[in-house]
């Protein structure tokens, strides 16, 4: 790709990180209005001509979520018909990721459906981050560059200075082999906390798995949604003994009680990036943001250059 | 097809609409649920086996309109993974009809996407109603019923007893072939409505070419949005010497202040139909509703069964 | 795109055309023939190499117009085949145009038939003119240039000097908003005809709607086929007091008696482009060929530079 | 497939052909017109429902070759959005077909392209008939089934009571595997013509490599169509002292000189098929055409019953 | 589908399953040989006509893993030209599920290009049986029903009458949520393996993060391969004070020194399923397995019938 | 393209070739593995970026065929994902070219298949030499670079001064155009062999059809696979009066008892490529390679600089 031929634009979701991303890279954001018509069909404008560039469109997926896919799609139509080199999703979150596979009969499976409609409206290339499952990769057929925040997380923590050794612990099955990556980078050990139903008609209860008393411990999720899961791991962490507990998520999506549930927990400091907008303000002293923008900015710059986005991660 | 294998679906748009296609037709709506997580996600759970079976889903595209599109699309995904044998989309109102192509640089084709995500969303047809442009149509591949509510609309006025010849009035220059297609079904002559620009700087005004003088006129549209045009055309007609005038369209979009302007308009009466649900209540003497079910219902009949749709219209 | 690395063919369809506009950019044609077997098969032989290169292939679908598109298939297939970097069909008059919808039960929508076969042949881009409906762009899902003739017309009518103001007209009621929009360029108002039967089994009628007494009249359509309508519509204009008549068209079709019926027609002067040859030699006075060679040959330049379209119409 | 849901069509190409096997089949053709509007663009309709009906279309692609590929294609799009359960075209003469790899430089692979166009029209399966190179064949990826006519041509020789031993002979190199073909079916021997030029700036001569004489020999070829290699082969089998010369062929394309060729050819008969109309009147003792139509239409039968077509040719 | 139109297949990687399959279905094997040519090519013919058949093809992805996944798709191949009317996979074992992401830079996602290799080839369906992840479901855009063997591994446990309660184990981090599973059927808690290094240079070692101590111990994978982790994993917990350890597999890969090791082990029983081969005489008193035959051939039956699928597992 | 980025790959089908080919283009082989699992799955490594590179990848798909042809799959795969900007599939010997046709009813098209998957996976270009037929080019879409070893072969015949004029035999009748095309270089004349059952029940003769007494003969095919039919067609031109018997092919698939039966045949010389690699030591006097690295070598650098190719054999 030509070096000199890239443009960045923004759909609606986070204006706020494509401004902080275009900065890094030194260009000025492209020209472009998303809004709405009366009945509330999306209104785009693009106002700079595209003919020829790698355009880079800033969109992660977070609510109202459906809006901003819709928007998403329609941007890459625009761009497509307006003769753009190359059209580039960058979705720092993907949305509708937790429904990547059937688990009940009839299931839709949402989120390669939105692979496929990435693909069906002209992208070239998806750049995310963190995705709740790396098989996601795999629903596209286009080139896709997938970055991870694990590495921003893992420095602020080291920076902490934490006494001993901490224990990197999942909030759930799931996540056990996120959580092994985190501790890898701060070589600790893991433990991981298993929803379990005592008997039938008894509530489930949390029940650590692994070795936590006395000791540090960061929980680690791609995602903080509603903040149920990570409040009560949290308090059972404390149960076990643990001395404190960090909350770290890539995605903070806080949506319903999340927020106040975070604000009320036993949980020492809740630490996230900027991939999605949190629009609350926030105690600084709890809530911690950790600036993708450098990141994604600097992967966008070798895509254009075609030099290795991997190395960006050795 | 096999008569015997039919389930109708509704998503969230239009649940009393696809009660009464059901009734039509005599059998239940398919159990489904489609509601929505914490974060806004779309969450559908269909409730009952759909293997082998001809599944028609309503859903008109009306507002929130990018809510109901990712929920048809959803819908689609997860009947098709269910192993249904067909997956008919039926879309009474198509929304993003009036993006159907280029009208500045680097405009979208919204319509065009809409088609292009439902294809690969896995529809196996679609059925829609007074579409804003026939060659919406063009943009699908697979087969596409196309129904309209013209001649309801025409019979409706018909036993009204409207005195002397009437005039069928386009409120702008894009829709004239609807209005001859009304004028043909009721033996009247028509008229046009063109705005335009008295000089550089002044406001639009309604110009009304054609005759109307003492002659009751009917405006007709596909959709009625904000109402300004109608509105305004209303007043321009009274102002040349029409004697009542009606407000048909195939849509009720109704968006804004619509519904204030049209109870306010010097209008007799606006007829249109329940592909949109409109949510308020309003006075039934100004305000009329047809409803399509029948139609529609009829519509589904013959596409199980695999008799002619075309007939419907002689 | 390398701006070094442009060629241009020619079918068979209108061979000056593609001169001149080789001409303008300032390179040679590409050397190529095309031909046909004994049998009626078309026999291609492109003489010089394409690889790496840009390919603009000028090919209006004028008569006879099976053979026009199969030409065009089988040129672009030969030129993808030989590694061609782009392969950009430059159509400026694109048939079946008409048959954009359906209009009948068990109608074909040719346009987007043609849309399809030609992006399976293998084509990067489309460039076009004026198009029966722009929904035409939207059977494309590959980048698609829409140019227009209509500011070549304006201006060579402005500078006719007609006294007072004009009227545009447009000869049916599909083509108002044309007129509209030549309309705006002259600043003057607009009327159209409306065809209609004034009883059951009486001949059609061309009804004149909007005023036209006394002043010039400027009758526009897309194109003029067998010109029964265009010339119907001169002789309705004129008994409705008309003081000239003029007939614009982007493409002189021109089939059947179309020649002979614009010759002996009430009308002044019949202006059209180079967009289709018109084979036979028409009397210069009443028959008036605006080339759209610099303008296509202008928006070749810029696709192949990679500079803004669009800025050519502003 | 249900036995009952059959309906055939015939494009323009040989409609008496398509009547034969409509006739066969016992039901009567399905009613649709197949003309040109003024301009020469094709126009269609189809009178009678299609909907859920396998739907056979026949139509050679004979000369006018393009026009009959076009007819094909509209005809398949709009059968397909009448909602036919399949759409099957019977080809029995797929034109195009020797030009079905790049024997030189920037070649087109019409063959190919004409099996994407017939795919992308919305084709369910096609039929054809002694193809060219049974490569052709894997230009599908849609079901295929290859019909041959060689029994058929083989059973009318054997019942002439050929005196001796008689020999099959391919007229050229490429059509030496069709020839043995054929011989086996008779149980004889084969030759081959060589066109070769005994030295440069020589004419070319035909070469006969294997033994012909006193023998009476069957020249055997897929297509005849400008007659210039079967005659002049007809020639140097004489010259070789064979004692009489059979011209058989599947398509009588018969281009250009070929009937007055093949009149005056030092042949004794030329055998063919009604898979090509041949609209001249000719001599009924030296012109013998067998018919196809039963063949065809078992096929057919079969096809729509779902029962082998291969046991066929058993 | 028709009851009566179906069709069992076997390639060649599991012969005596597809024979099971097909007894308990209540239908011979269809004939078909599936063979080698001199050079490796593979060789099939299939030996009855299958138009119109709904056909399910049996074919596990076991080792010769390649050669077995070319089979499979020539196979689909061959069934789709022949006009059979659904191809159906079954693919009790699917291979190469582990490469369902990148982990590295520059990994290919062979799960995916295995998804897309059975699409192009024209398989209607998938059937396939405890997939490595289940988001490989979403890999594929056709109809695909997953089974599961669990519950048959859940009933055979139960029948052991183990005392007390044992403890499912996860041999590894990502298998966790499949113990948990099984965990669920059997009313136990669960443990994982965690391997670490507990320094650099310093050898991995299986930690074992949960309470196994006088337990019985259930080890669950879906695939045995090497065995080493299973083996290691074993010894783990009997070094934690298991009291038996169990190991459970769908999947017997059991590839390179597994079987050696197995028989080794520290292990009390290993347990597997018949969805590949294992050609070696094992002790029975060792070495269990269990047929999934009824499981698939009841799927089978009710894809064929159109009846829930889903419905086998509640 | 940029003539600097380029980087040549190799599968293990022949990587003596590709280093071969790498030095004639002067750039050392790309750095990548290709191993096995335990489990028999395919395990890469690309250890260097190929982010917009134009990569070659050299698999010639010898034995074992079918892992060599998931091994090109699977790198296509990776390469594509890892952002390369063209992968151009460089496949010397294109297998399974053989079943490029149906010959039995329900035969698969392996060689369209395997283009087909080829295509799946994401190559943007094949470069292949001496197909079994050129119609295998009309199975892609992609650009195909077909050449051709023929004058390698023609000028190491020339070099060795055989007195009179020879003659080019076909061992049978489907490669006589290949035939030609040898005799056509060297300007003699051709023979072939017709393999036929004298009587029913007896066995298959070879028939010499054409002159061979007292010449020397040059057998040419393009593979030599069991070397049955080569072997016997030496011994029957050798009864027939030839007085030398060369055999040449393009590709040495010499499997089987081939290597043995070219050893002991009454054949003077047997000529090959190193398309495919001849793993035995074999005597330098009865079998000669010819190198095709230089031809290939040239080809890739003429694409990469977007020169033509076709000019290499002019």
């Amino acid at each position: 790709m030509d070096k000199t031929r890239i443009k960045i634009f923004s759909g609606s979701a986070n204006h706020s990180l494509a401004e902080e991303i275009a900065d890094y890279i030194g260009i000025p954001l492209g020209e472009a209005e998303v809004g709405r018509f009366s009945d509330g069909e999306i209104q785009i404008g693009i106002q700079e001509s595209v003919r020829g560039e790698n355009v880079f469109l800033i969109q992660p997926l977070c609510d109202p979520i459906n809006e901003h896919i819709m928007e998403l799609l329609i941007l890459i139509d625009a761009l497509k018909r307006a003769s753009a080199r190359s059209v580039n999703a960058v979705i720092p979150y993907y949305a509708y990721a937790r429904q990547d596979r059937k688990t009940r009969a009839r299931d839709p499976i949402t989120a390669k459906l939105l692979a496929d409609l990435i693909t069906a409206a002209g992208a070239s290339r998806v750049v995310a981050m963190d995705l709740h499952a790396g098989q996601i990769q795999g629903f596209f057929n286009i080139p896709f560059d997938h970055l991870t925040a694990v590495p921003i997380i893992a420095n602020y923590l080291k920076q902490k200075k934490i006494r001993g050794e901490g224990v990197v612990v999942s909030p759930d099955l799931g996540g056990v082999t996120r959580a092994r990556e985190l501790a890898n980078r701060l070589g600790w050990p893991i433990a991981v906390i298993d929803k379990k139903r005592p008997a039938p008609n008894q509530a489930e209860v949390m029940n650590v798995i692994g070795e936590v008393k006395n000791r540090v411990t960061i929980l680690i999720d791609d995602i903080i949604d509603t903040a149920g899961t990570i409040v009560l791991g949290g308090e059972a962490l404390k149960e076990e003994g643990a001395l404190e507990v960090y909350a770290c998520c890539s995605h903070p999506v806080f949506s319903g009680p999340a927020i106040k549930r975070l604000k009320d927990a036993a949980i020492e400091e809740v630490i996230y990036t900027n991939s999605i907008p949190v629009n609350e303000e926030l105690p600084v002293e709890k809530f911690h943001v950790l600036s993708v923008a450098p990141l994604i900015g600097e992967a966008i710059m070798r895509i254009n250059e075609e030099r290795s986005v991997s190395a960006l991660f050795d």
